[in-house]
């Protein structure tokens, strides 16, 4: 960074070879995210993590934060400053500089306009487009936590701090992103911020190419299972419909499976494999917990419940 | 442009040696603009173009841009359609291509964060801190006609096309800014966002320097001045105070002044000089249209009037 905020734009020097990857995401209050729940550092924080997701599924490294605020008048100097040090408690770890702020005023809800470059050597950058028939699937971390968290948030149930830490405070696959891109280990790649179920979807029809994940194999935390248990619900179906995990989905061709696998063993790499990529006629088709073969739906099989 | 819309981030290629420069801007319904004056198509032409302006001001050539938009319930695809639209009208005859868009909900206002990418040469970036005492002081276009124009639109009166449109669709000055910064010819730069009395005291606070600006050679349009005189207003309270003229108000060193008069007299580049930048302890001074110095105040000597 050659100069940050105070001037009309930031002026940033990029690494010689890299191309410059660049994310947006505008978030509205009431929309996105609920005050009831959240402290306004874990918003700035969580605003700040899915960006740098973003930068971290495209096999990039995040390097520079722009933040736009629209502050409705309630919102205090105090506020700000949270929000700001949640943004810093997200960007400092990963090396993020956090380069240009602009605020403004807004009649009633809270806007944040958060802004991500990244950069990544050219032939490391992870598409959605790349997957191919044969190829194996994976998933970091395990998935479903943060809709858990969401729901005893929803709940007034403050009981598992770990599944409500996970909603509101999700943690970027950056160490994960690198090594893959580094190795040029994956095919494709996205993350999971709209549930499984729709994440791969967009991996599918980018790539055209179909999916067979097997539910028997997804990842789901201790945590989650209890929640499920309690509440008599399905763990897969959180797995399968639930956003905002963070996780990095991605596809690995044939001849690298050894060496992500390895990875995976030595705890280098925290990732599982879920299924294969299948030609594209075969559509998009999950193998349930009974070992039969039905089409992938956003709730899996959870109509087979109750 | 390697990729842009449909995947977790634009890729964009650097241009090799150039730093990049990096701006944001959040605009807020009934804060910023008023749908009751402007066209979606206008709204998106100005918010991209105000972006466009801030790029300008750095000396740079504007290259990409990302759109965030938070709709409310009312807006349909045709409005959205229309942003995008007027996004594109902005950005296709400066080369700027649009790169990424996310699209989410609001519960009343419409929102629209952009971010522009640009690039420049190292050494031709203009920051707000390099004026020095002795460098001459000039300004593009005309100043005030934005706020003439903001003025007809809240009376309702749609009786001069010209001040109205120099409110709704602005015109980044590329290509001054340009040729400012191949010819290495300024010390310092901004844009007029909030008016020139505001906009100078950014870069004598930067550059630590005082200025004296001469009332009586502000670039005035001849609607403006039709426009005070037929409400009695004084037309240098306009240009002082009006904002979002987007003009560039910029410092050029003694040596370099006779290629800026050049310039401007081969009508190569549409800049009049207004002043001159002081040293820091003689403040911000204004010599009004008697002849008489007086300190510059956001609304020039108006309250000599009525």
């Amino acid at each position: 960074v050659l100069a940050g905020i105070g001037d009309d734009a930031a002026i940033l020097k990029p690494r010689p070879g890299r191309v410059i990857l660049a994310t947006t995401d505008l978030l509205a209050e009431r929309i996105h995210f609920n005050l009831t729940f959240t402290s306004y550092r874990q918003l700035g924080y969580k605003a700040a993590m899915s960006n740098l997701s973003d930068i971290a599924a495209m096999g990039g490294a995040p390097r520079f934060l722009l933040i736009a605020l629209a502050l409705p008048p309630r919102e205090t100097p105090r506020d700000v400053k949270a929000i700001y040090a949640g943004i810093r408690a997200a960007c400092d770890p990963a090396g993020v500089a956090v380069v240009g702020g602009d605020t403004s005023a807004s009649r009633t809800d809270l806007f944040l306009a958060v802004m991500v470059l990244g950069d990544a050597a050219p032939g490391a950058v992870l598409r959605r487009s790349g997957a191919r028939a044969g190829d194996h699937l994976y998933v970091t971390g395990t998935l479903g936590d943060a809709k858990a968290g969401f729901e005893l948030l929803q709940a007034r149930k403050r009981t598992n701090a770990y599944l409500i830490t996970r909603h509101l405070m999700p943690t970027a696959r950056l160490k994960a992103a690198r090594r893959l891109a580094d190795g040029r280990l994956a095919s494709a790649a996205i993350d999971v911020s709209d549930g499984l179920a729709g994440d791969i979807r967009h991996i599918c029809e980018e790539s055209g190419v179909g999916c067979l994940i097997d539910a028997r194999t997804l990842p789901l935390s201790p945590q989650l299972l209890a929640h499920a248990q309690a509440h008599k619900r399905d763990p897969i179906a959180y797995a399968l419909s639930g956003g905002e995990d963070y996780e990095l989905l991605f596809t690995v061709p044939p001849a690298k499976v050894p060496r992500v696998d390895t990875l995976v063993r030595l705890q280098q790499l925290r990732a599982t494999a879920i299924g294969v990529m299948t030609p594209s006629r075969q559509g998009l088709r999950l193998v349930g917990v009974d070992g039969a073969v039905g089409p992938l739906t956003a709730k899996g099989y959870e109509h087979r419940f109750g």
